[in-house]
Formats: C-alpha cells, sequence, structure tokens
C-alpha cells in the first residue's frame, strides 16, 4: 500500500453551523491540502462544505461520502464523490476512510462518525468550545475501553500539525 | 403492513456488563414478551444476551442482528439471525429495526445506535443510573435538532410500559 | 447458536411476476412453514409476497428484510421486517441470512440475490422452467470457482425437501 | 457538482486472472488516466491491480473501494482507499461510484458489481471474448426490465471511447 494520507474532518451539517464553524471549517481544509493530505468529508452542507472549499483552494484533492445514491447530492467542492446509496450508516464509511480525524463541532451526525472513528480507534482532534455533543468527550475518552482519547486544539493549523503526529506515531 | 411491534434493546456488551446490568437486560427481555412485541438486540454479550435470554424465558420472539457473517457469532438466545456481514455498521440496521428503544447502560456501541435511532426519530427511553455515555443525554437530546428526547425511567417494567406508550402515540 | 433453520426465498418483484409465479412461491412459503423453517424474503412485491403469503398461511414465521428505511413498505405478510435503509446492497443481507436459498425466477435483483449467495457458499436450489436471467446457471455454477452448484427442482415440495437436504449435509 | 468524471473498470480478481486480462485492464487504465477520468476499482488484486497500474502509470487518480477495514489490504496502485468494512456487498458502492462502467472479464463478483450497475442504470461497456459469466450478457440486457445495455467492444480505447460517449449522451 502507499496510498495518500486520508484525513476525514467532520462537524455541523447546514443545521447549526455558524460562520465561524465554517471558517474554521476553511482553514482546516487549507492546512490539510498545504500537508498533501487527502481531505475526506461527509460530502454536504456546512463544515463539510467549508472544508473541502478550503482544501480545494489550497490545491488539494477532496472526497465525498454522501448517504444518497445520486452524486449530484454533493457539494460543489468535492472531486471525487462515493454515493453510498446506504443513508446515514454511511457515517462508518467516513470512520473507515479516515488516518485520523478533526471535528469542528458537530451535532448528532459527528457524534455518529466519532463513535465509528472510536470504534474503529482512528486518531482524533477536535477544536475547543465549538459546542455540540461531541464537547464533552474532547481531552477524554468515550468508554471505559480507552480506544483512543479525541485531543482538544485550538486552531486549524494546530489540529492538522497534531493529527499528523497521531498518525505517523 | 401488519408485522408486529419490535422493540430494540441496547447496552453493554460484554466488556463492562455487570451483573445488574444483565438482572435489568433479562427483565426488560422478559417484559418485551409479556407485551407480545418481538425483541431485536445486537445479537452479540452481555446486555444483549441477558436481553434475549429474558424474553426467550417469557416466550418470546428473538432476532439478533450482528455484524459478522456467521450466524454462529450470535448468542444462544436468538431465534432468529440476521447476518450483516457489515461490522459495525449493522448500528444502523439494529436502530432502524426499532419501533422503539430501549437502553439499559452501555458503552461506545451503544452510543453509536442510539445516535443513529435519534437521526432515524425513534422513540427511547433509558433505564437511569447504568453509567456509560449516553447517560449524560438521559431526558434530554442529542443536538439542536430535538429529535426526540430519550426518557430516563427506574425499572425495566416502568422502560416497556413507557416504550409501548410512545410507539403507540 | 441454537437458531431457527432460515430458508430465503427470492424471485421476480411485481414487475415480471406471473400467476404461475406466484402460486409456486405460494406453495414454496407453504412447505418452508411445514417445515417448520423461518422464511427470509426481500420484503417486497410479487415473489416475496406470495411466499410470504404462503408461509403465513401455513403457520410460519416470515421476515422480510427491505431497501427502505420504513417498515410500512414491507409487504403485508411480514411478521418482522429489517429496513436496512441501504437500498438494494440489502441484496447482500438476504443472502447472509440464509441458511440455504430457493429461487422462483427472477430479475436482475434476483441475480444479485443469487450471486451474492454463491460468493457466501449458501446451498440454493431453483424452481426450473421458470424464466430470468439466473435460469442459465441452474444445475451448474457461477464461476470457475464452483463455490457451490444451483440444483435445479421441479416443484415446491421438491425444492424445500432438496433445501433441507443440503442444509443438513 | 463538479467533480470528476468517474469510471469503474471491474473483472477477475487474482483467481481466474490471465496476463491477457492483465494487459487489457492495464490499457483500459491507462486510457482512462489519458482520458482525464478518475479510475475507481475494487482495490484488490487481477484486473482492479492491473487497471489501477495503468492509470497511474497514465498519471492518473486512482480510488479503491475494498470489502475489509483495514486500507493495507488495497493494492499498491491506489491513491485514495475507501476501506467499506462492509464485505462484498461494497459491490454496490462500486456500482454507485461509477459515471460508467467498464468490464473486463471477470467471476461471481463481477457478475455481482454488473447487475448492481444495471439496477443503478450506469453505462456499461464490456471486452468481448474475455469469459466468465457476464459474457453472456454482452450486447443484450440482464433482465425484461431493459434497463440499459451492456455494449460490447473489441479494445481497451474503443471501451474508453464508448464509455465517454455514453456518459455524455
Amino acid at each position: 500500500m502507499v496510498k495518500k494520507r486520508q484525513i476525514l474532518v467532520i462537524g455541523h451539517n447546514t443545521n447549526g453551523c455558524t460562520p465561524e464553524h465554517e471558517k474554521i471549517a476553511y482553514d482546516v481544509g487549507m492546512e490539510i491540502a498545504k500537508s498533501a493530505s487527502v481531505l475526506i468529508c461527509g460530502g454536504l452542507g456546512g463544515v463539510m462544505t467549508a472544508a473541502a472549499h478550503g482544501a480545494r483552494d489550497g490545491g488539494g484533492l477532496t472526497i465525498g461520502i454522501i448517504p444518497q445514491n445520486d452524486p449530484a447530492m454533493a457539494n460543489e467542492f468535492c472531486d471525487v464523490v462515493i454515493p453510498t446509496g446506504m443513508g446515514l450508516a454511511r457515517d462508518f464509511l467516513n470512520a473507515l476512510s479516515a488516518d485520523g480525524v478533526i471535528i469542528v463541532g458537530g451535532g448528532s451526525g459527528t457524534l455518529s462518525e466519532t463513535t465509528a472513528a472510536y470504534m474503529y480507534k482512528k486518531p482524533m482532534v477536535a477544536i475547543r468550545n465549538m459546542g455540540g455533543p461531541v464537547a464533552s468527550f474532547i481531552d477524554g475518552f468515550i468508554d471505559q475501553r480507552e480506544n483512543v482519547k479525541i485531543i482538544g486544539v485550538d486552531t486549524p493549523k494546530e489540529a492538522v500539525n497534531k493529527i499528523l503526529e497521531l498518525i505517523t506515531a
């Protein structure tokens, strides 16, 4: 295997996404592109769109893995679209496709992806103070198995640096 | 459609399951059988085994939806086994197969199923004081969408009565 | 594991299903019930409805595994519905849920399920002279791996007797 | 949506793959790259490896969608790996990820992918005289629905030209 490094960015869909979330997600995407990593995202709105936008502006490759059958449901910044046709269970494919995960706020969908990534022991970092149900797990573990700690960080640049460090370790 | 009522019971797998969790899960399964509902579970250990055991002892029908290809991986109390071959993404099938969900503690897998059920707006009740990451969401919502409140209850009998009420409503 | 014997019946959906297919599928379902096996089917129309109808009239248990999220999409003869929410990829779950498979004609969906069952090495019998793309594989193998031969039979009773023999072997 | 054009190549896994299949698959991959399309494949051996090899040598982007959880199971010519963790049901994701499909021989797995692509009405071309169970469907339809005809072609270049034409139409 000589595949490229794949970093998943998760967070609010359109519902609940503020301009601040979008700005941070855009910067995370940009930093991922600069690090020569591939951006993986859920291919829909909010943080997913902003991160893909940033990665494309940074010259990176963007992949959107979406719940629907129809690739036209993906946002316009996805270079490649994987239409899973399996509804929200695609959250597990996002997690499995990640060498590492960066979390920017998010609601129940993000919690689903975070939990999937935790069960499959993927390195994870989360931007602090972004709200949502994942917030209470930052700098801790989801359960008593202590599979992987969700590392809190404060900036997009720190997020990408930290996830690269965790992936390499 | 004239299918039977289907109630999903979720909670700790073998890892983290105490005799108290097992006792409560057994009683939940027994009450589900008495209500002439079908028990759906994840088909593996801990709360899944205990709930299926209780439902079988109560004369009910038990279904186990498992991550593996091989039905022999299911616990001995599942009358019917659905081997999904899709790993932990089967959590979504458990949630989708439920008319209502009863939560008995649980770790990350239970959180995954709870979040899936929340996204698909399934009625949910949770036994209080059972620990685990779902505990902090009891009597509240997982995110700002307020899809469905996870209703806290104190006993197996109350859990089944409440979920029947919510399913009927 | 002490689960019940699970027999999958596959064949034409509403499109392409003749009264003859329905009659045979009904009789296959009836024979499955008489053998104390559980009927598994894809939960939709045509052969799926007829087989579930026959199994229910024979006093058997019927399970429908459907592509949609909504259990109300299943036919009225399914006692338990597993709404997979994963579209036609649910064909693989049908195959994996089978201890043995009985084929009654069918189009591309049936070919998909037959191929999945072949890859997972499930015993299969097919009623002869029912048409459709599976017909050319009856009494032969799908590919050079020779995983499992699709045994041709002429009547519903013969189909169930043969599949029981193959499952037991 | 402004995603790139995505072409799926399917055919024999290691089992049954001859040097002739490999040569043709390599050339198909090369032509796909030259057409500025993304190669999608199942990420494993035989035709999948050869097509990805050709596409990489042609300077193209290659995506492998694999049955396993572990990206290391993919062949060395996949730039991006989507580890689905859902076993052979991933055949449906391959089909759904295709704007068009090119078939180079193949056994039961290829028949599964072809049937999935047929049900989802994807344009398909197949190299003639490559053997396997798909061969009997070339220049015809899989069932009476006549969803999409599998167009027979004789060379890799013709295959790519034809699929581009069908995708654009």
